[in-house]
């Protein structure tokens, strides 16, 4: 299997915790996509993916699969144990009802913050993000005060649970945890007063599919660099 | 087990396809949200779900589950034999891919333009669509173009293949055919020369999950009203 993608950046980053955790990694060949010259734009990456975003998983096969959540579908269930998508109908229920929550509440509006709201990757990228539009800027800056208005919720919701979806670490825990690290990257305050939030963050920090992934890491730097 | 939601409208309709395709409708108890006053907005209702939308899943021990493709995930893997969400991991991968990229593409751009572009649902619920933002017009009407542009793409995709995401009717073709459906409701234009794209409509609209849902059906007049 190949996946293509950039290491250090966000969804990317989902994908790679999913990997260390299925203990996965060295059954894939990764290829860079270089998104800040909008490699994810051109004609023959389009051809693989016509969305033009990465992460992108290509079987052996050459099936392509796009979307960090079908993506994970796969690789969760390669194994016949899934583990970070749920086994029962309740277990996937909850699973998936919280990863898109904390896609739509938290992970989304931060990623129009950053690419409409500040400067994004940058130029190469500039011409797919509505360059023409006046209120674009508004725009990002209002969803980026969703997200982070979002936050007090999220933090009411995991009183009292290790993690997201309940008592076992899974896909939802993995978004939350890469989309509160964008929005840091992106320039957003995470009020330190969100104790629950606060006390999840580290336990997921520590688990050793996100702490030790050698050479797999999430690098803020790379990200701050980007976005500067 | 109950589902808290309004007949005839759009995510709602994705669910009752679900119960009409697994034979389920006899399990459920309906319970209407009245959407046109935003009773989604309530208190009673928020403490219910917090992100203040329908369809909600209720389960007997009171456990609630959000978000279709949740719903979706809990109803068809309910009797050991998912059949919309797919049993291998390439079924399961592919169908979430398409199930994502078909709301990507139309399913939330046309939403976007419905209560932003126009009208909405009226007034009760235009507090919750940031009607102080000078940009929300033309931010509307600029997603409703995008989802048209989408179509062709959509159009390209479905050539020589029954289903969006293969041989077998799947979730991801529930979402893009109510997508279809929101968009001419909405007032945008399907241009007619998208063949494979209306070949695949009339192949979903006559199974009997849609055809036939006595009492279950997707009502365009409903819509059509409340948007006037």
């Amino acid at each position: 299997m190949k996946i293509h993608d950039r290491e250090g950046t966000i969804n990317p980053t989902r994908i790679r915790i999913v990997l260390a955790e299925k203990r996965l990694g060295d059954r894939i060949e990764f290829v860079s996509v270089d998104i800040i010259s909008a490699e994810q734009k051109s004609a023959t990456f389009l051809a693989k993916n016509p969305i033009g975003k990465i992460p992108l998983l290509e079987l052996d096969d050459g099936t392509i699969i796009s979307e960090s959540t079908a993506i994970t579908e796969y690789l969760d269930n390669l194994d016949g144990n899934p583990t970070l998508t749920g086994k029962t109908p309740r277990e996937k229920a909850l699973i998936h009802m919280w990863q898109r929550r904390a896609e739509q509440l938290l992970l989304e509006p931060v990623d129009d913050y950053f690419h409409y709201g500040t400067k994004g990757l940058g130029e190469a990228l500039q011409p797919f993000r509505m360059p023409d539009w006046a209120g674009r800027k508004e725009w990002g800056e209002r969803r980026g005060a969703f997200a982070v208005g979002n936050l007090p919720y999220l933090d009411t919701e995991l009183a009292g649970r290790a993690f997201l979806a309940g008592d076992a670490f899974s896909m939802a825990d993995i978004t939350l945890f890469v989309a509160l690290a964008f929005a840091e990257l992106a320039g957003l305050s995470i009020p330190p007063d969100l104790a629950n939030l606060a006390t999840w963050r580290g336990r997921v920090a520590n688990l050793p599919a996100v702490k030790n992934r050698s050479g797999q890491n999430l690098r803020p730097e790379d990200l701050a660099r980007l976005a500067a």
